[in-house]
């Protein structure tokens, strides 16, 4: 009955699609769940005082970027009654069948138990509270919602602890954790899903040093990683457009966006680069000459930064440089 | 005197760089908690029943990809015998001037209060128990370490969610939100950190109907999109590197690779289309000829799949397809 999604390996729920009436007789339907947060709060029957409380007290707060929702098995009617006798500011749902409190398993010998979800704006269930006490319960889902806000809207964490580090430890990488980098890099979109990118992960250490000699000395540090891996992809693997769109390369760069994201999940380096002999790598992984090796990405665990030299150290330490945001975006014309 | 990160807004703290001694005698510093989890518990007093309890516990349990480290003010030579008496299988770190104590902030009244923490590949403190009551502990700690597991090295969730969707609603983004989605993309890595993409973001109602008279019929559905990014950038605003390696848009491709994700997180469908007309788009965002605009992006939230064509409909429910990893993966030669 459930639809469910498997994040993080435990089952996420997602709410159904359902259409159902609101205190004003209009329809309410998944849809208008999404694209929103959304507190959704199942109370036993309309009028009863401790749902009146609740009511009150949700329509009392101010929730940032969220809607208020409550549902019962009440009939449209009462439900109206209850809203204007007691001046409620949210949303009433009647659920006469119970479709949705079936759904969300609140029902206990046919009776509602009074229980609160707050929904994302993909309608995923985030946060929970089931057999809920009045007292204190506005309050503490205000703070949760506070919380899933800040943690959705922020800046993506991954995103900011990025960095090209190059202090590497030799420890090898279980070739799973290494899988999972290439399907987080594999589910990237591409033009006419085309898929162009190709990887050739190198982590033996026969081959590994045979690649070790196509490097610059100043990627000496590139030497300690136990994986390195060879992206490369052909202009006719995708589409090329009018006015010199050729998405070959871009699309291989979402790919590696990816990557770099999962990776930092991980607690893994992926550094790429650009300073290598590219002739000499692709001989010696045997990728055909006419592919672009457009980069090498070294992954290791972190280590320490003692072991580079004085210029890296100090790069490793330092502020990250990006340009100022004027300089690269512009708001309408 | 605390590292800390701001992750989310709250305060995350990393250990700091340290040197000890370990029951054998020989230095264990910060790097050797990089790249692997730790337990890391502080207990009061080496030998005492509930230190004794405690540590024996650890050292029966299997703790995967984890490194199990005990820290107290004892001696070397009390914590070698510590562990040779009791044939513990954890490391035991002496630090008698209490500078991890003080950092991690254990000590009460000079005495040490029993807490553990578990850290991540980068050092971060992830979980942490304060005033330990010895029974039940262990196994309380391993719960939370196997979901800590699962959530660091599981597919990234937002990567996995992510689909180019195509049923949006009209409503409105608060620039905020937007800026956000470019903060996460100008934190892609580039080319000796050139930086070349280049961003222009459409949002007001006038400059979007111009637009949409650069569609073709088949992104009807673009026209729901409140917020449209034309992403372009240019073949000498970054490296050009021998055998055909041009990095602007591979480099491009990172940063949209970030934005999406960042786009995910936020509950924002952000879908990068090719389906327009490049010159006409270019002339109308006073983009420069010489540019290469390749691609926009639709933003917004996700609304009602029945409004789409019944083709589109039909992808929108459909699977996720992609070609086996076999076919861009290899594994060395």
């Amino acid at each position: 009955m459930r639809i469910s999604f498997n994040f993080l390996e435990v089952s996420v729920m997602r709410v159904k699609p359902f259409e159902l009436l609101t205190d004003e007789g209009k329809p309410f339907t998944h849809v208008d769940l999404y694209g929103r947060y959304t507190i959704l709060f199942f109370f036993p029957k309309a009028g009863t005082s401790g749902c009146t409380r609740e009511a009150v007290e949700f329509s009392r707060e101010n929730f940032e970027k969220t809607q208020v929702v409550g549902i019962s098995r009440d009939s449209v009617e009462s439900l109206k009654r209850f809203k204007e006798k007691n001046n409620l500011k949210v949303v009433l749902l009647s659920d006469p069948e119970g479709e949705l409190h079936e759904f969300f398993d609140v029902l206990e010998n046919g009776k509602t138990v009074r229980s609160t979800f707050i929904l994302d704006r993909w309608g995923f269930v985030r946060r929970e509270w089931r057999k809920v006490k009045v007292e204190g319960h506005v309050q503490e889902v205000k703070e949760a919602l506070d919380q899933l806000l800040k943690e959705d809207l922020s800046l993506n964490r991954h995103i900011e602890w990025r960095r090209a580090r190059r202090a590497l430890k030799k420890d090898r990488i279980p070739r799973d954790e290494v899988e999972t980098l290439i399907k987080a890099a594999h589910l990237a979109p591409s033009c006419m899903n085309n898929q162009p990118w190709r990887f050739v992960v190198v982590d033996s250490e026969d081959v590994l040093k045979r690649l070790h000699e196509a490097l610059p000395g100043g990627n000496y540090w590139m030497k300690n990683a136990p994986v390195l891996i060879a992206v490369h992809s052909k202009r006719d693997f995708d589409c090329v457009l009018s006015d010199n769109r050729e998405y070959f390369l871009f699309d291989t760069g979402l790919a590696v966006g990816n990557l770099l994201v999962q990776a930092t999940q991980m607690g893994l380096v992926a550094h790429p680069v650009a300073g290598y002999d590219p002739v000499k790598v692709k001989e010696i992984l045997g990728i055909p000459e006419d592919h672009v090796l457009i980069t090498l990405i070294a992954v290791g665990y972190l280590g320490d930064e003692n072991e580079l030299s004085e210029k890296h150290r100090e790069i490793e330490r330092s502020e990250r440089v990006r340009k100022d945001l004027s300089e690269i975006v512009r708001w309408n014309l």
